[in-house]
C-alpha cells in the first residue's frame, strides 16, 4: 500500500545571506515525496504544475520512484512560483512574491488505484482541499497533517474539521500558540490533542521538536548546525522523513514514533544544508542512519551513578 | 574540600500572574547554596546581608549545613532588595526596583579555611568581584561562572579576564549571542570557548540546555512544565545542581558532565514550581533522582530498528 502525498509543487526563487537561486524545484509535496522515498515505496504524489515545469524535474521524481499518476500537468497554465528572502539569522523570512498560477484552482483528484492507500500525508494546503482529499480515500489508516498560520487565522473552522479526522498534526511552536491562544506549549499541546489528533508534533526550529501522545512527551534534540544555507522545505522534509519511516514499519508504538520524529529531524537537517532540494538528493539509507546516530549521541545520557 | 559559593543574598518582592510575595529569601548564592547542598558538603557561602536579615533565614541555611563563616552581617545596613514582576508568558520580567543597600559595597573576603577550596562557583556578581574572589583562592581546581547581560554590556574587559580563569561558563542563549555578536549558537559557543572556559553551558529556558566541550555537544531537554509559578532563581538553581553534582563525584568526563547538566536542569525545574526558594526546600535525593529519571525518559530513544 502506498503513501499518498498531497501538497504544492513550486518553482522557488530564494535569497539568503549566502547565495540566491531562481526557479528552483520546491513546494511541500516535492520535499515530502523526496524525503519519504528513502524509506519505503510506493510514494503517490498528488499535485499540479504548468506547461513550464521542466522535464528534468519529472525525471528526477521518477528516479526516486515517485508515482506521478496523480500529478496534473495543466497545458495552458504556469507552475506555482514563490519568492522569499531570508535574513542573517535565518529565522525570519520575507515573502517577495506569490504567483499561485495553476495552484490557485488546484483540485486534488486521487487516481482510483491510490484511493485505497492507508497512509496519507496532507501537506500544507487549504484545509478544504485537505478535507476533499480525505473524502476520496476509502480506507485511510494513518493520516498525517501539516498546516500554517494563514489557515489558522483565516480558515479555522475548516481546519478544525480536518483535525478531527487526522492521527498526527505537525505544527510549529508559534502555530501551536496561535491555534490555542495559549503561550505554554504543554498546555497548548493538550488543547490541540483534544481537537482530534492523537499524536501531536510541535517543531521548535533550532530547539528541536516535541512529540505528544496520551500523557507522554518526547523531546527530540535539534542537530547543531553551524551553517544553514536555506531553511526552505525543512518542515516538509521533517514530515516526509517522519511519515516515510512509519510507512515502512507500520508500528505506532510510542518508542517507534520517537524514532520517526528523529528520522524526520534528520531529513530536515539534511534539507537545510544546501539550496532547494539539493540537500535531500542523493542520500543513502546509510547516510540517513548515520545522521540518526548523531542525534542519538547528541541527547544520550546514562543514569549510572547515583547522586 | 568545600564548594565555595559567591553571589548575592536578597529579599525579593515578586509578582506573577498567579500570586505575589514580599521580602522573600532570594539572591544567587541563596539558590546556589541550597540546591548544591543536596549533593555534597561542605558548602561555603560568601555573601553579605544587613541587620534586617531575618534570623529564620540564617537558621534555614544552617539546617542545610551551609557554612556561614563567610557571611558578612553589616549591623548598620540593610539587605539587598529586588522587586520584579513577571507577565503572563513568564519569559519577560520587569524589574520594579533594585535597592543594593549593603550589596553595593560588597567586598567578598574568603575566610582562611575556605581559601583552599578546590571548587568555586562564581554567582552572577560584578566580574571584578569574581576576579577578586579568585585572587584569594590558593588552589582552585574547578571554577564555574555565571554572568548576565549587564556585565557583558558594561564590564566586558573585566568579564573577559574572568573567562580566562574559569573552567565552565553558564550563560543563557541571548547572553551568548550578546557576548559574541553571533546569532548562530553553535558558532557562538566556539567563540566563547576560545575566550577561556573549556566547558560551556548555554541555557535555553523552556528549550533545555546545551553543553559544549571540545568538539562534543550535549542537548539536555527541558522539563515539560504546565505551570511555572516563579522563574526567579531558576538559573542559580541550575548552577547549584550542576556544580553540586560534580563536587560530589569529582569526575569531569563528558558523560558525567552530561549528568551534571541534567541534575542542574532538574533543580531548576523544582525551583520554578513554587515561589521564592520553596520549590528547592525539603527535597530528597530520592525525589531529585526521580526527576532525573523523568528527564531521561523524556529524551531517551533507541536505535533498535534499521531504516
Amino acid at each position: 500500500m502506498g503513501l499518498l502525498v498531497v501538497g504544492s509543487i513550486a518553482l522557488d526563487s530564494i535569497e539568503t545571506p549566502f547565495d540566491k537561486v531562481e526557479n528552483a524545484l520546491g513546494g511541500s509535496s516535492t520535499y515530502i515525496s523526496l524525503t519519504a522515498s528513502y524509506f519505503s515505496g510506493p510514494i503517490h504524489l498528488i499535485g499540479v504544475v504548468g506547461k513550464d515545469f521542466d522535464e528534468k524535474y519529472i525525471k528526477m521524481f521518477e528516479e526516486y520512484e515517485i508515482d506521478l499518476e496523480g500529478l496534473q500537468i495543466i497545458p495552458d497554465g504556469l507552475t506555482f512560483r514563490w519568492g522569499g528572502k531570508y535574513h542573517y539569522d535565518l529565522n525570519v523570512r520575507d515573502t517577495l512574491f506569490t504567483d499561485l498560477n495553476v495552484f490557485e484552482n488546484f483540485n486534488p483528484v486521487i487516481p482510483d488505484k491510490m484511493k485505497k492507500d492507508s497512509f496519507v500525508l496532507l501537506g500544507n494546503i487549504h484545509p478544504s482541499l485537505q478535507n476533499h482529499v480525505l473524502d476520496q480515500m476509502t480506507q485511510p489508516k494513518f493520516i498525517v497533517c501539516d498546516t500554517m498560520n494563514l489557515w489558522i487565522n483565516n480558515e479555522k473552522d475548516e481546519l478544525l474539521k480536518v483535525l478531527k479526522r487526522v492521527d498526527v498534526l505537525i505544527i510549529n511552536d508559534s502555530e501551536a500558540r496561535l491555534l490555542t491562544n495559549e503561550p505554554n506549549l504543554i498546555k497548548a499541546a493538550r488543547m490541540i490533542r483534544e481537537m482530534g489528533p492523537e499524536y501531536l508534533i510541535i517543531k521548535k526550529g533550532e530547539h528541536g521538536a516535541l512529540l505528544f501522545y496520551e500523557d507522554q512527551v518526547f523531546s527530540a534534540p535539534a542537530y547543531p548546525m553551524q551553517d544553514i544555507f536555506d531553511p526552505t522545505g525543512a518542515g516538509d522534509s521533517f514530515a516526509g522523513g517522519f511519515t516515510g519511516y512509519l510507512h515502512k514499519h507500520r508500528d505506532f508504538d510510542f518508542e517507534n514514533m520517537k524514532r520517526a520524529v528523529v528520522y524526520g529531524s534528520a531529513m530536515a537537517s539534511f534539507c537545510v544544508e544546501k539550496f532547494s532540494t539539493q540537500g535531500i538528493e542523493d542520500l543513502s539509507t546509510l547516510k540517513i542512519h548515520d545522521r540518526f546516530l548523531e542525534f542519538l549521541e547528541l541527547s544520550r545520557f546514562e543514569d549510572d551513578r547515583k547522586i
